[in-house]
């Protein structure tokens, strides 16, 4: 079993054993993703780009913490979908290939409907 | 390496050949993973959670997309912190089987501070 | 002076009195609007649509204090970016009126670049 | 009437004609709130926060229309809800000035809870 099959069974093994399928819908789980996600933001709020690198280090637990929930959500909606992550990243990583060519991209962050 | 390791250095790949780790920060990428979030959620919007589902069959490839986007700022969020994502993920599943034991969580979805 | 600029002129002194306006910026405000707006949804994480109207009921209080809350950094935003929030509203809903005709539009949630 | 019913009344107008009130409930216009304040969001992405003034300055039109649709879908919630927003904002910001003494908010950005 690959790595994040195995990650993807322990929360399912979790998610069972509370009989909490039943609240798991597409949904449902985005809406949680973009929760924990502001949960992430906050700890950045007021504080410029240099100085969140600081932030990490400082709070590097609750920030930890913040990402497990992020991944961990990622890992359910994988479940209910049926979508594989690492199927999904090489192919999106593919189409950014064509969308962001090296040449025209090359230090700066415009967008690729931009460029 | 393994598989998590694997993605992480295709991404870091693609971000140096175009010289972008000069954009990436926690303050920034917490930005990103949550409007690459807003785009998740945004096919689920007006409908029910039962048709969330059906949601997702026909619009399998640009769902896809979206979870790879996140997935992605994920693996760029741990690069530049250095937080390894399995050990985020089962430090924080220890937690939750404290917060949320088996028996008083079973079947509801009550929040652990409402237990 | 306009009721809105009314509520705008209370925020300005309650956050001036608190030497605040150094912090406000439109990246910051941002983040803060979208991190309030996140803990505004988390009311109705795993609730369905129908039961959401009883958690507005039964919650009524810490509700209104969420929109409170992305209300105040929206009057934040208009206050430091000059941008006036009657006419941006009434502007966007002249477009709206365009990008979504009665006829077109009538019973369903299609989004104008599908209709 | 006051300027904000009044406002909140065109909306109104415009969804009924529509028959788009089938749609609303506290849990898709949240979801539209987060999914509009991440839009706004996106305009200040890899910007510096002293530049998010300037991007504001160039893109005024665009950011005028993400704010007016944050503000929509408030007095939409306001108006599902019997919340009202002028009501909500007071009552929070007398809670805030107990929560932020001036004497010990003065200049920084710390959290009520950590002052």
């Amino acid at each position: 079993m690959s790595q994040i099959d195995r990650l993807k069974s322990k929360l399912v093994e979790f998610r069972d054993k509370r009989d909490w399928k039943q609240f798991h819908n597409p949904k449902d789980i985005s809406q949680a993703i973009s929760i924990e996600s502001a949960e992430l933001l906050e700890h950045f709020l007021w504080v410029s780009q240099e100085a969140s690198h600081e932030v990490v280090i400082k709070n590097k637990e609750e920030i930890s913490d913040e990402l497990a929930d992020i991944f961990a959500y990622l890992l359910s909606f994988s479940d209910i979908s049926g979508i594989d992550l690492e199927e999904a990243l090489l192919r999106k990583l593919e189409k950014n290939n064509k969308k962001y060519p090296v040449e025209k991209s090359k230090g700066h962050a415009t967008k690729y409907d931009k460029l």
